[in-house]
């Protein structure tokens, strides 16, 4: 989940250049995104392989930071490398130094995951555009949760990715709820509380329909997400499905502004951040600044 | 993969009941399915399970044995109760005993799968037509095979049943090559060579389209199949999708009726046995007797 802190991002002055990477990961195996001492994480797997390639440790900075047990299709991170260090790159191949960094960054995290080689892919590696921030410049993030509501649906090969709900969910009651919480909102009842955070968001879509292999996909977009948001909302949308609550309890428990003993996080593993939105290169000084600004 | 054996079926006789079991598994975690004394089997957990239930050693019949790493979403077996075994599921609850079946073998196969829960997934249990065997009244059996053809296809998330393939396929080159294969042949050239076993099968579909996701799946449907014939198949289907050999190579590789040293195996892991089909009641024992014969 990203959460925005008041830190200025370091916009790639003094002769750096800002390198964009994008890249999936199988969540499963680590705990979570966001570097631990003595645990594994993907931003420990992918810093301990940049650090290989550019020998001298590197810090990157992430779009979502996402919990453990949670995956990604469309992650996107920045880092930023001197002038020499990216010309270096492309120095010993006929390869330029952006697609010689992707394929020696492939091969060290295959070397840093050994037998979790594959679980960490980089799709793309590139000179960012002016003023780009990977976590401040972001329009949206959009993420996925599978939901195989019944036994006859129960795949083994997607367990690892899909919730197993043992009753039926009814997506046109889960559309009726989810629709109501659209807009900019408090969501302090769907968020663990961070000190200093805000909880005002501006949910963007927040839907569930049926594929036709039968399984439930819940889609959530949001500029933004606070801590737990989107297993929060789905957990509580699981009572309204299933028939529990009425479709306006979703909505009831937003204006309360509170979490209460009916709060319930859906577990971590059918959650998938698919993609992160920015602007065109034009928008993207100017956005950095606005994201910074306007939930002072 | 499928063998047939000149052993005849046990077609129900003597005060049995047949019990047709439709199930789904992650055949990553499994040496397989066949028995096989001190190695984790699918078959071997099945059978741990239900003699759980029926509290005595309980053999079962598959459609399509599958070999190390290789996934079912429809497999079928059959297994024979006795009457007082049948009656005796559904005694102590209000469920009927197919019902019954169904719910205690799922929490058997729990306790004998522990952490691997959810590997196996048993999809329907029910009293079988007359004349049912899961592997010799079988019409055809149908094969998936997920191939992602450059790394920007590669996802971690479905990493575990998908082929990595670097170099880009021709799926127009793939269709050429292997829809001359259709129709009854001498499958010997794609096949592991068993002893007693003939190698005669009815190719009815063998077929590569691209998915929106960009994936390549092939579908590859026979009466049955002989040992490593899928993956011998698409092993050598990826040459020609490649560009490497010409459509025209896998048929003549077909009629050289030998496995010559460009044999190939594609890997397991992305191999998914999806369905097989049986005749209505009523054609159910003309079609075991003309099985067991029509091959001699």
């Amino acid at each position: 989940m990203n959460e925005l802190k008041p830190a200025a991002p370091d916009l790639g002055g003094g002769g750096f250049l800002r390198i964009r990477l994008d890249l999936s990961y199988d969540g499963g195996p680590f705990n979570g995104w966001a570097l631990q001492p003595g645990l594994r994480t993907v931003q420990g797997a992918l810093e301990e392989a940049l650090a290989l390639l550019i020998r001298r440790p590197v810090r990157v900075t992430v779009a979502g930071r996402t919990d453990a047990g949670v995956h990604a299709r469309g992650q996107v991170v920045h880092l930023d490398l001197s002038e020499a260090e990216w010309l270096g790159l492309g120095r010993s191949s006929a390869l330029d130094p952006a697609s010689s960094l992707l394929r020696r960054l492939r091969g060290a995290l295959g070397r840093v995951l050994g037998n979790l080689g594959g679980a960490v892919e980089v799709h793309g590696a590139a000179l960012a555009p002016e003023g780009f921030d990977a976590r401040f410049s972001a329009l949206w993030r959009r993420y996925s949760y599978r939901i195989a509501d019944g036994p006859a649906l129960w795949d083994p090969l997607g367990r690892h990715s899909t919730l197993w709900h043992k009753e039926q969910l009814d997506t046109a009651l889960l559309n009726e709820g989810a629709s109501r919480l659209l807009g900019l909102q408090d969501f302090r009842s769907y968020c663990k509380p961070r000190e200093g955070a805000t909880t005002i968001r501006e949910l963007q879509r927040f839907d569930f329909s049926r594929g036709a292999d039968g399984v439930i996909v819940a889609t959530v977009q949001a500029d933004a997400f606070c801590h737990n948001m989107v297993r929060s909302l789905v957990g509580s949308a699981l009572y309204v499905g299933a028939g529990a609550e009425p479709p306006g309890w979703l909505y009831e428990r937003l204006i309360a502004r509170q979490r209460d003993a009916r709060s319930v996080l859906a577990a971590p593993h059918p959650l998938v951040l698919e993609e992160v939105a920015y602007p065109s290169a034009e928008g993207l000084l100017a956005r950095a600044e606005l994201t910074r600004a306007r939930r002072v």
